[in-house]
């Protein structure tokens, strides 16, 4: 295993400490249990967002801790669900008494661990309203969840969400522009080579050196299909239909579209991709209104990509647009 | 080989027509000849500044291109030197009579082109200062360079510099700027894996499952050691003291501490490594003033990091402060 690392069990909290050490300006770090929290929390009298899940997708959720996006974030083990003890305690530390949104992937685990932390929650007076995140189109169920996975829509939510909450949103207001970016975000993903686990020490899977696998999940789960190398065109064409069929996207749609390096993609290929996308969307007279380029959740060095599309309306687009300050997404500020 | 584009010689090309059509609002980009704009360019009475070299380590340089920060940049095929009529053509678009300063990595292709380009528009009445960067202290000559190579300070020459030209000062204080960072600036990479160039559709050099190269330039050119694979404490230790003992850097010194990915790293490791990085300065009683972490800097797909080092002044901290607004580095606007 060639890793950057010490010890494999001491990964999530070194890494926590570097976050903590590096953005003090912006976060502040707790440990045992452990969580990231904006560097002003609790902001008095508005809507927070907290989110978490396992590690290994960076800078998706901690570095995006930060005014406009998420109040805080918990991090797992490496693929592993954060416990509900880190989720209450966060919940506690960035509750302003407006109440607090759950920002949940659909992984079993996940769900079942906030269920928990947010009924411990509301036992103590605060408000609590989950949203699920299940954007993937690739399969229906999959190794780690019952229904779909929740994928890239998670990082459009939390910066449209974020900036809700910001602009003073009461808590079920802001719960609801969550959902319905989940409602009109699609997601496919697809891997050119596995990654592996620190604690696990080798690949979570193997693929054949002229083999890729399309509709793969961020934890490496079996996708649709393992097929030959296409070309960059012949991949976008295939996942770009396969997500926009789905809700389905129409001509005269506006949308945000996100393409998504899963860690061990260089960036001169997302554009590559980002290219053939908008080929592929002009072709359905759909217009990219706002887009996102870059590795923003991942699944450790693995080498692959995901297209996220976003039906945008006026107020997704003048959300998305908000300042935003966090390690991980910045602008406007 | 295993890459997400389509024919190899398209990908510069291609990759050009994704950043036009995902940056609009920020860039604009020509065609044969390559270069990236500002979409504001010409800016009349600023000091313009661009820089070029090979592709593959992007964003930079054409992630780096907008306000505060370059006017433009010269793209060549993969880890090849661009032309100098690419050059001339990029500051005769950015020229808005103040002159124009070339950052020029020390890697001879790119040395001998940018000074044809100066040349040719020196010949046509347009004031250019050339800066130098070769910050590596790895290797005192390499495969494609006579003295040192110029790598990550780069990244911190080309915001401090344009941040200087942005608030007016003139073409040589612009380029003495420059050439500041660069005396106050040293890098250290490594490397875990190779990359593959698209053109040679493989491994750029092999090393063994437990070994990594130590002092390695952004192309792959050998460093200063192949070595089994340390604990990122140790290697840190390594790279960290080579840097530090090089210009030297001295107790009670204001650094910005930089950590770059070389393309294939997770940004988990790097955060693990800046960990590191501030107990080794925190034991030589040198104070981080300003930090980055992430990719910036990279070598295609390539697993691996640096580190770099600036003596930052209080000038320095400003004009890092100030804002920019490029597709690769954003802040304050």
């Amino acid at each position: 295993m060639k890793k950057l690392i010490n010890r494999p069990e001491d990964v999530v909290r070194e890494a926590l400490q570097g976050i903590e050490q590096a953005h003090a300006d912006l976060v502040r770090v707790s440990f045992d249990p452990n969580y990231i929290v904006r560097a002003d929390a609790p902001v008095q009298g508005k809507t927070a967002l907290i989110s978490g899940g396992g590690s290994g997708h960076e800078p998706m959720h901690g570095g995006f801790v930060g005014a406009g996006m998420l109040d805080a974030a918990c991090p797992g083990e490496v693929f592993t669900s954060p416990t509900p003890d880190q989720m209450e305690a966060a919940t506690k530390a960035v509750n302003g008494g407006a109440g607090v949104v759950h920002i949940v992937k659909n992984y079993t685990g996940d769900v079942m661990n906030f269920e928990m932390a947010a009924e411990l929650c509301r036992s103590e007076g605060i408000e609590v309203e989950a949203v699920l995140v299940d954007d993937d189109v690739a399969v229906q169920d999959s190794l780690y969840t019952a229904g779909r996975r929740g994928v890239g829509t998670t990082v459009l939510l939390e910066k449209i969400g974020g900036a809700a909450a910001e602009e003073g949103r009461p808590l079920k207001e802001v719960a609801d522009v969550c959902r319905e970016v989940n409602a009109n975000g699609r997601t496919m993903g697809m891997a050119l080579t596995s990654c592996t686990v620190p604690a696990a020490g080798k690949p979570t899977f193997e693929l054949g050196e002229d083999e890729m696998e399309i509709g793969i999940g961020i934890h490496g789960e079996p996708g649709r299909e393992r097929m030959k190398l296409k070309t960059a065109s012949e991949i976008v064409d295939l996942m770009a239909t396969a997500v926009v069929d789905d809700i389905p996207f129409s001509a005269g749609d506006n949308v945000l579209a996100f393409v998504n390096g899963m860690g061990g993609t260089p960036l001169i290929e997302l554009y590559v991709l980002y290219n053939e996308l908008a080929r592929f969307l002009k072709g359905r007279n759909i217009t990219i209104a706002r887009n996102l380029i870059g590795s923003y959740i991942t699944s450790l060095e693995m080498a692959g990509f995901s297209i996220t599309l976003l039906k945008m309306s006026d107020d997704f687009i003048r959300l998305w647009d908000a300042p935003v300050k966090t390690p991980g997404l910045r602008w406007g500020v």
